[in-house]
């Protein structure tokens, strides 16, 4: 066809029957995915197989074109990871761009590929396949720091430290039991990957533009031959669904937000008035003009990123919001977003691990504020209603009252006298110095999931059986 | 004991042993959550109930006392029922207003519910048991509005109209299949919201304020008693943990986007220049000074309040975001925007399902339109595809040169003679003529997932299946 | 006219000649907006009266119309503030309420006040006078903020404390100038306050439905009158726009980052490791629990409504994305986070204000830190280059080797003797020990904006002459 | 200092001198800043020229130092110009490669050039040179987009078009006006941009690491130098604040909401049913499935971009959050957001701007649409009030019924017969028929900002005083 071969001298674009004049600069810049979707070839090179494969089975194509076109796939993939394949951005994206190329190597076989399929469907598939990996391997990155917080646990389950609530000093807990408070959470967001995944493992290929087509596919076979459960069912939500993409930047936020706690607490840990943790040099940074500085940068960057992390979600809800069906150039605006807050992700979580596995705690110091600011005045009201049968409120009042005569004086609880207790309450025995040491009041609360250093090993084994096996 | 007599007569707040002067009408103004927490009242109560019941069984409190604590609350909950309850912002929080009336009523006894719990783990069952009853609601109302889906869906599966991208006509579908995708939709939707339930369900009652309790507790009992699969495993998490809150204003904001969606094409659709819909007056609202004015403010109106329910998600990140353990009053932001999404979400359900139930179709316009713009341009390139045995890309370039020659004529494909049509390709039989209809079009859409009106009939008695069950 | 007393029987919505059956209960709940805008009624009747004045001056209304509008508003008025006035659902908003209750007082002249008028030039007057009012109340709290903070800078001007990057310390500063540089955030704040102000400042009212009216108005006399600087220029424009409350919310939420940047530093600057700042009474809270707990409650809150506030700009940025002119229902959503935000940013920096006020340094434990963490290094490093000449990033090296030293021997910089100073880099002398003193440390900090008590003592007095006078 | 030169052999960070072991591989990936920072050489070795002449007029540097940097600072960015400078990742930031690259071409000078300032406040200096650059170049793309705006409002003074409020037909318009309606919500833009830009212009130069320095700087000649009006006042404040990029992003979130409610307007327009434009080929793409598609991609991208600017504000704002004073390395995510959020908003700019200037208005659409809905319905409400003295709102009502009638009868308002609206309202006389018509009513507009034609060109005259004077 002499119009065909016209068109590919002076165009690119698959467009150009029809347009006059080529795509202006603006146009290119604006329009052109291909700076960043070339990060879905595996996929899409993936996704073609899987078609062309159905096609022959199919009889839409002829096994000997199958057989190019899967051969001439292989290559086009051979170019790309060698590096040595051209991107081209007047051939907008990763689709045109390997299919362009199959076709300078095979020739019009390559054009035979795209038959009861569109770049709507192709790039839907691409990306959840992208997407399913990114949580796979998320999954595994996020086993990896909950490992490294089990063993710290269990290494420092009668660790005593103060346990904060307001950042105030309120009871005194174990490090052990602290650590393993971010392993639930971690916990939660792996459960959050798992639904996630298995929501979106549904095929869209096969919808084509957005109708179906009349051409007899089998959308059994591709979704079976990607890995999906199975194919989706309405082709128009299809190409118009991005909820995976939503469903995932919403996790990663909430991950992000766990992430962010872990890092607020290193880098007020690390400085010198907690100095409950040593973060090791690999993970500090210095100063240009402090020569002494050693700062908590890769914490800092982890509580940073969420905001990122944030970003891309409220980013991608807004251009999503309010776009009638069914595909909309809009949604091209998807992949930067689920790209860098994917990298973000696994970067902080990396960076976390790093530190938890190396760092020190300083253990004297955590035991040191174990006690300060009064934190086992609860352990004292306690005991008031279990000794005297006080009613809770009451031995709350009678504890304020003991708390305030401590502080006018200067000291600790355990260094008022009898007498000085007394005068609170007559009822008062010297019994009451058993409850009042750190030690006692850490080993007593062996409530379920509370943080005595039994607890706390029991705690370690059943994470271990939840999460690690 | 006089010192309690004292303080209940100078201050109704629950730490006035230590604090001399009362807080200021700013700090009472920032500080007193009553004002939106009291729709915790049912869960608050709900869960002293359970709490009481296991102290009693585990003989932390006496029968008499927990007797007395029970009708207590059914007596505080009746009058918060009848509406004569005061509430009071000096008291804060629906916690100490129930504790504190229920006192005025029973006496010591209510100073011994508090025994073994504090408000950190308080609020958690609390606010956790409402999103569990907003979630099961959320089900119930989407199932009905998937119900209205269908029930049209089934009305107009072989309804023709023009199918969109990027608002431009591209192929002829059903309205029934068109509608189904916002079925699909909705079904995800479903699906988050029974991922959301299962995962938190876990009753963090029981953890105290952050470090469980020496009392002898039994976790199991009071989880069952409120319905939760099991007690947390983790006290400090229990305190800290919001993840339920933020993960239901994910899915409520991915929600959000469907509706705003379906929002968007009636507000387009209602257009004197789409003509595809007539909203009912129901959902229809006049003009101060226009009186012609048939605006789709319902439409609008839940459109714009995505822009809400986003605006919760992102506030509630924030808030979350670096907090250090466990509880911080931070949290305290939880409430309204949880309660104002949620609000929304129902509101805007259910505008949308009796907008569908109400609207009339103008299935003439739609029919009108369904072949404008040259929508069948693809079933002429896959014709040549099957027929012609021409490469997809070369079909396509054949097609988009019998485009460019109606449109030069300014008349619709069926319109061209085989003369032109073979001026483009010589191998074009008349045929042709049998593909370029919109009705053949839409029923050669076969595919699975395709717009076929059979189809669309088989995914209406699926989706029943599914959904409606 | 028998029209109108039929339909004032029947029903009580503007549009009722056209619609037969009333608004269903869901589109009542959707659709009305008094729940909320009532807070606009003096705005509202601001705008008739100006509205009114400028009709009968232009000789389309009577005078004996205009006087009785002018009276029978007074009366609505008076009702409103008064507490007896009864609002209306069913009558939408505050417009129509307001116009409704005149028409029963006043009869037919009501009906002639909406002349060359809309609803929808209505409401962004009725906005943007409130918006003013916000800017100015809001002003004026800032001011008293920055005087909170500048009187407690002149009092601490000489006062020594850590200052740190990264949370570490980092060089000594005095706390007076710490608190200047808040002063500094706020004054930005403030000029973004005016900017926003002026720029919004011109009236839509007379824009009417979105195309003007041809009725000889005088837009140049109700803008006057309303205090405007003059009348929008187009009058499509001037019923789209929301510019002004997207500017306010921005505003608002930079803002909100300067108040939660203090609060986060009270919060820490609490915790019994710092113990930097004792918050006062009326800005802490207790805890139903631990009876020594002393919570900084406010500051948590300030903290964590930073996050209600960017919800409120990102959700109103979502609400106005993407929607074409002019007026859309979606806009009625500009309201609430306007006046959540506002209610929030004048409650946080009320509270901040109070808390400035109250709070009291510890100014033995900030001396005491200040010289923690080999803070002198870079004065030290600042040294020898000054006497020794070395290239800074030289100077850098050796005050590293020597902290290295000072860390390896768990002593401070000035505890070292010459001899090990020398055994780093040999031309040290004793004079090195005049740098290594806290206070000669921040003595030396005189370039403009430095650190020095001298230079905090002069800007003290420039921060009076910039925000106070 | 054979220390030095070891060092510089051994690691290339710059507090080598204190951490034995490297950083590791994730350390770095997190850590590094050079990837995007690089677009700051030409701000960086601007501010150092500035510094080191300085430097030399204070003493404080010898002026064959100050010769020496001076030269090797325009060969470093010779080097950066022509694409042959090295960026090294290990070097963490363009500072540091800058720097490192500066001492191997002079030697220790290059180490004298941090004498009295930091990274802290370099960075500050820079990133506010960048910024104050791109509000420049926003400020002439923005000028361009009104030019282009007016000039078609201009050819377009007496185009009729339906107005539309919640896109329902309201009154007839012109397509000028309309136009000149983008064109002030630019102005404001452009008002926002002057404004940031008048508030930034301070220079942080000088404030060193954080409490300013000891060495006897002159920042005033460094702010001249620089092309700031001033420095800052506060050092603490200096390297803390990032207001600058909050609002410069704030202000374009803002004008994203502006393009995008342009870019959703040409993409409902360029719909087959509405017709109302035709986007030129170099705006529009094709699909590569159906040949006939002529997709306005340019348009729907501009709209979609909008999320993604909004994401970097809610991110940057996020980052910023209670961050205690001074610098905090999360900080270092303020360029990404910066910069990408500025390259979208310029080249959403540029495309609008390409679109106006190239679109074809199908004004013959347009016209045919104008009166479609009884758009004149408030012209004839409007002569009832004028001529036959009706209340406005029982002019409304007539009109109502008189509208009624005319859909009862399927036809336009101007078809009714006289009888048919006496019937309605018997005062009524032939007079009627002159408001009833598209050009008429456009014509009555005359109101100040009003929509008819002469005011267009009025306002055409006055934009392009105020705007591209």
């Amino acid at each position: 066809m002499s119009d065909n071969n016209n068109d590919s001298n002076t165009t690119s674009t698959i467009w150009g029957a029809r347009f006059s004049d080529g795509p202006s600069a603006v146009m290119e810049e604006i329009n052109a995915s291909i700076g960043f979707d070339k990060r879905l070839y595996a996929q899409d090179i993936r996704g073609s197989r899987a078609h062309a494969q159905m096609l022959v089975a199919q009889g839409i194509l002829t096994e000997a074109d199958g057989k190019s076109i899967l051969q001439g796939l292989d290559e086009v993939e051979g170019e790309i990871v060698a590096g040595t394949f051209e991107f081209s951005r007047t051939l907008e994206d990763i689709h045109m761009n390997v299919e362009n190329r199959l076709r300078e190597k095979i020739g019009d076989a390559a054009g035979r590929l795209h038959t009861a399929r569109s770049r709507n469907d192709q790039v839907a598939t691409d990306l959840k396949l992208w997407v399913r990996d990114a949580l796979d391997g998320l999954d595994d990155a996020l086993k990896d720091l909950q490992a490294a917080l089990i063993e710290r646990a269990e290494e420092h389950a009668a660790t005593v430290m103060p346990g904060f609530t307001h950042l105030q000093a309120a009871q005194p807990v174990t490090l052990g039991h602290h650590l393993l408070a971010y392993t639930e959470m971690l916990g939660r967001d792996r459960s959050r990957v798992r639904d996630c995944r298995a929501r979106m493992n549904e095929s869209p290929l096969g919808s084509a533009a957005l109708a179906g087509t009349s051409f007899p596919i089998d959308r059994d076979m591709t979704a079976k031959a990607l890995g999906f459960d199975q194919p989706t069912q309405n082709s128009l939500d299809s190409v118009s669904d991005r909820d995976f993409a939503l469903e995932y930047l919403s996790l990663l936020s909430i991950l992000s937000v766990h992430l962010s706690r872990m890092a607020e607490e290193m880098v007020i840990w690390a400085s010198q008035q907690f100095a409950f943790i040593r973060i090791s040099d690999d993970f500090s940074s210095g100063s240009s003009i402090m020569p002494q500085k050693r700062n908590p940068d890769a914490s800092e960057l982890v509580r940073g990123k969420a905001g990122r992390v944030f970003g891309a979600l409220m980013g991608m809800l807004t251009v999503m919001k309010g776009l009638p069906l069914t595909y909309g150039k809009d949604m091209q605006e998807d992949k930067e977003p689920v790209f860098d807050a994917s990298d973000t992700a696994e970067l902080c979580v990396a960076a976390m691990a790093g530190m938890y596995k190396s760092a020190t705690f300083n253990v004297d110091n955590m035991k040191r504020d174990a006690g300060k600011g009064f934190t086992t005045a609860t352990d004292l009201a306690d005991w008031c209603v279990r000794v005297l049968n006080l009613p809770f409120r009451d031995a709350h009042h009678v504890t304020g009252a003991v708390v305030k005569l401590a502080e006018d004086k200067n000291c600790e609880l355990e260094d008022l006298s009898l007498e000085e207790f007394q005068s609170i309450n007559p009822g008062i025995t010297d019994e009451i110095y058993s409850v009042l040491g750190v030690d006692n009041s850490v080993s007593s609360r062996t409530s379920l999931g509370g943080t005595s250093p039994q607890n706390v090993l029991a705690q370690v084994a059943n994470a271990r059986e939840r999460f690690l096996a």
